[in-house]
């Protein structure tokens, strides 16, 4: 019976839905987002997607994870296109559910795009940005009145893997500067900043943000590797950088501040 | 009896929650926004938030409505902060709710201070910031690949109403430039990017993002002041402008290309 009436909804309405799902917490999801996912005849899910996000779903509708479409030859942008296409042509409802938001190097509009080729129609739910949340749930506000007036946001490589070159620039500006997908240009990054002399900048490095297993280091663009490797940062699961003064809001930042003027004072009481 | 058990919380557990009530749309607050509401005993929300959540509120909850503390001399930012403290000591859980997101020019972290400085508990919902998500509704990525490889987010003024200065790089740079609180500065906006030679670079305006009383504008550096006062943009309701690329992207630009390519062709043809 089940069966049946899901057959019924298969030929109807081919539709495509992209939604953010934010950056790992599963209740940082829109409302937007889940209802989307009650009507889902079909979801692709990506490796950034948190699971539990599944059980909104109904239990007949078809789960398709895809993997990291960026980093996963077996899953391929165009593989994953063609997949939701498909889905949708064959089933109905397709949720294509994205971890973050969409269209921060989410590649959301390459999935609309295609989905418009075949006449399909598209909606978007936005999810909240790991980019601007992620640190602000480290006490880490990316704007703040006299520390920092505007975010910008890159990725760490361009779509050759070389450092991508808007960078440099970033590195000279004021701005909070946000890195995803950078951990691995690290040291070319800190060289970056030195070069312009900000050896002294705050830094904080997160991955999995957000998450239970959310791992920070904090310290100063001159400390921040070593610190990193203190941490234990590596690159299973989203890490981001995060360049500023806006830096030295977190609390653990502050503790680092006193240490270093504790130091300060007893080498000076030295002299 | 209701009013007993409320009078019981209200000396219990003073806590303040900021969250992000995000672009406009009901909908595109998070469920663990939503979470937080339904345990509050006071809400604090602003001229940005859309009321309509303020249902998800127990029904004894206390709403205040204080404006919008950056342009509004009856709620200024300090009156905000010690009403939040006030509320949380006398009624126990305070959600303050925000437009938008916290951070990007939100001053959550200026919030969440002034609640340490009393030593109440504070925690972080965030919202979906509307710098990325009501471009991206519009069919606009901030990001995407060979357009545009960054995003920079600024505001159009400084603390002292002057045009903030890092525009002038912003409009030098590569990146998708969103700028909010900035469509008073408009015209010398526009003037930075024709001083860059980008006069023919793609702009949107975008009013009330997500909201029913939603207004767009899209045009080129050159024509777009001219543009939003057809589209009768004005400053009652958030208002963000959209600089580069990217924007090319958008439905409503590719039929100003065509018309533009149509004329071209047209001027072509009669040489």
């Amino acid at each position: 019976m089940v069966k049946e009436s899901f057959l019924k909804k298969q030929y109807v309405d081919p539709k495509i839905t992209l939604v953010g799902a934010g950056p790992g917490d599963p209740d940082l999801i829109s409302l937007k987002g889940i209802k989307a996912l009650k009507t889902a005849n079909v979801i692709l899910y990506d490796a950034l997607v948190n699971e539990e996000l599944l059980a909104y779903a109904p239990s007949e509708a078809i789960k398709v994870y895809v993997g990291n479409p960026s980093g996963d030859e077996n899953f391929s942008q165009d593989v994953v296109n063609q997949l939701m296409v498909d889905y949708a042509l064959n089933f109905g409802h397709v949720v294509r559910l994205k971890g973050g938001d969409l269209f921060v190097f989410g590649r959301g509009y390459e999935e609309l795009d295609y989905a418009a080729s075949y006449s399909i129609e598209t909606s978007v739910v936005p999810g909240i940005s790991s980019a601007i949340s992620v640190p602000g749930l480290q006490g880490i506000p990316v704007t703040h009145r006299g520390l920092s007036d505007s975010l910008w946001i890159l990725a760490g490589s361009d779509d050759e893997g070389n450092l991508s070159e808007e960078l440099k620039d970033a590195a000279q500006s004021r701005a909070t500067v946000v890195v995803l997908l950078g951990f691995d240009k690290l040291p070319e990054i800190v060289a970056l900043y030195q070069a312009a002399g900000k050896g002294r900048l705050p830094v904080a490095i997160i991955q999995n943000g957000s998450m239970a297993n959310e791992r920070v280091a904090i310290g100063i663009v001159n400390t921040i590797a070593e610190v990193a490797e203190e941490q234990e940062i590596d690159n299973t699961g989203p890490v981001l950088l995060v360049f500023g003064r806006a830096v030295e809001l977190s609390r653990q930042f502050q503790h680092i501040h006193q240490f270093f003027q504790l130091t300060a004072c007893s080498e000076h009481l030295g002299e």
